[in-house]
């Protein structure tokens, strides 16, 4: 068995800069998570003594979520996971308003989970977005006005390029409508402050170092929601969720909301720091708003450079790194995020910092990059360029 | 921070006996999750080496568990949990035999999920059980042979009263008729053999003492099955699942089967024992098949006793029980399972051995239980009935 501290890279001097939507665990969401298996790991819905321990604990985790979301605790649900999340608040939302009608009105840049689910419960109405990545407020609001909408989904930060949308514009114009508005705030809670204009927020323990496998989505009372698929004591989260893991998800929560106001403007001067590096690099184009963005979150995209070799290759020199144009094994598309935004979809990498990424970690990053890049179009045949 | 042994329940002295379903944490369980923690953090689909590890531990996992199910590592699929495994299934076969009808041919004593999944995916038709719980197998295998059925589902054994169903038979008949057999092994994985007669498994890690949260869907490669919900890369975990979630559910099958038979006939010893005992008492059925059933299940209804009352008074003396006719907070209907056999709905209690529990624990048991139902028929002024 390792020794290693877990969640943290077992490889001395080896930088993991790819920590979006799966961050190493906070040390305290580690502690919460031994706690709460002590104390908390029967079934939460039992009459003896061990379920209601795990009940209570269930209970906790649920307030704290919501003191941190701006909600109250019986608004929040835990679910199996972020894409769980967003795929229950899109059919159960949509489902409510059979009556209004099969709209549900996205940006082009929301995750593929919001799209695909769309699709499925209603008809997708998208509203485009600039090549910085944002949605127009006022082009977005009249998709929302128009007939026939059951719901708006608009992400409130976008993971892949950092770019914040207007959502508080967007929710005037829905709850004037009356359309309910879903919140995708995966890539920006325990980042930044999140607005509390939403009728559904969908928020990912993951990514602001909880466990995966467990997901949150908060549902004002007002909003209507009706159940799909079959019937369950918990339609959020049928057969219920891990105790342990909801505990562990608010504790971290807790944890990175307590000192996120620091973490933010240190991270974003990093970031800062890397894009102002990268934009000297030839041929490349820095992505995302300069000003209306996640602190954490870098991307580029580079001419003459395939994305695929450029994570290998930075990967061979010891950092991990992202890329909205490399294929994993079962996605072999190019990124839609890229895409509706019009930059190039290919040599992309992305980097989003942790809590504990150092500003040494980001310096050599900085330093190393060029060369990758130079490498990878050499290989390309492309060097001369 | 409690420093208990996690997945024990930290009172002294205190006897749990509620194990089904929801089993403390085995402690290679516990081991393998801090490994996967510390290699296995990141998301299994990224290019990076962190990546790269992750993903092999899930591959080792797929193997490790597919081993132990007589399955090939590519017929065996992670889920949130057993619940997401049993609804996945049920639609996904059931939507692929669309053309063959909507019939979904039950026992009555599978578990609300399958049933609530069989309302939603088709038309589900039951075959009854008898009083020990066992579905008659020609019964069901003409079920099954009946024009317009699209799937059957029988489970292997049956969780709240132990009885072993006729699974070989079924099968014989199912496959016979081209019609697909979803085999719920939830309760007996990792207690008893489990048949490789199925064309898709479930089987639930939460009880056989690795982690809630994670679930195992295995389908033959032969099984067409046909996607429901929204498109993913994942189809059985939309979002994916957590990777140190899925490796300690394998170890901890591994390490559970690999002392199976002695857990097996050491524990039939002791639910033998509480079933002697427990028929002394007066105006109690020992409710199940006294011989096929599984080695670590003991229920009982006692007349003149309401389920709830006598969970609630040998939860204070110390021992935690369940009940088929206890309400939680959302479930205010009695067992159907129960009500399919035709035995006594209430003044239901039922224990589940873990390989933990000692003879010694099981014995105390014994003793307080005769005392504790007269206090509770006392209490409900029939105790001289």
């Amino acid at each position: 068995m390792s020794h290693a501290t877990p969640g943290t890279p077992s490889t001395p001097g080896r930088v993991h800069l790819d920590n979006g939507g799966r961050a190493p665990w906070h040390p305290l969401a580690r502690q919460a998570f031994e706690q709460a298996l002590a104390d908390g790991w029967a079934d939460p819905r039992r009459l003896h003594a061990e379920g209601r321990r795990a009940a209570r604990l269930l209970d906790g985790a649920r307030e704290a979520v919501a003191a941190a979301l701006g909600a109250r605790t019986q608004e929040v649900h835990f679910t199996p996971g972020h894409t769980a999340s967003l795929h229950a608040a899109v059919a159960s939302a949509t489902a409510a308003r059979r009556r209004a009608g099969a709209g549900v009105v996205v940006s082009g840049v929301e995750r593929a989970a919001v799209l695909h689910a769309a699709d499925v419960a209603g008809e997708r109405r998208t509203a485009e977005v600039d090549r910085l990545g944002r949605v127009d407020a006022d082009t977005m609001s009249a998709a929302v006005r128009a007939p026939g909408v059951a719901l708006a989904a608009l992400q409130h930060a976008n993971g892949e390029v950092g770019t914040i949308q207007p959502v508080e514009a967007v929710h005037d114009a829905a709850r004037a409508a009356g359309v309910p508005l879903l919140v995708d705030a995966g890539a920006s809670v325990g980042h930044v402050a999140v607005p509390e204009t939403w009728d559904l927020l969908a928020a990912d323990p993951a990514d602001w170092g909880g466990p995966a496998g467990v997901g949150v989505l908060a549902a004002r009372q007002r909003v209507r929601t009706a159940p799909v698929g079959p019937q369950d004591e918990d339609p959020w989260a049928p057969g219920g969720v891990s105790v342990p893991l909801a505990f562990a998800a608010a504790v971290a929560l807790q944890a990175v909301e307590a000192d996120r106001v620091a973490q933010e403007s240190r991270r974003r001067a990093l970031v800062e720091r890397v894009r102002a590096q990268v934009a000297r690099i030839p041929d490349v184009e820095v992505v995302g708003d300069p000003e209306g963005r996640l602190p954490h979150v870098a991307t580029f995209s580079f001419l003459y450079v395939d994305g695929e070799a450029l994570v290998t290759e930075l990967d061979q020199h010891g950092f991990a790194v992202g890329s909205g144009s490399a294929c994993t094994a079962s996605t072999l598309e190019p990124s839609h995020v890229l895409a509706a935004m019009g930059v190039l979809t290919h040599g992309n990498v992305r980097i989003a910092l942790d809590r504990t990424t150092t500003a040494e970690e980001v310096d050599r990053f900085c330093a190393v990059l060029p060369d990758a890049v130079a490498r990878v179009r050499e290989m390309l045949g492309v060097g001369g360029l």
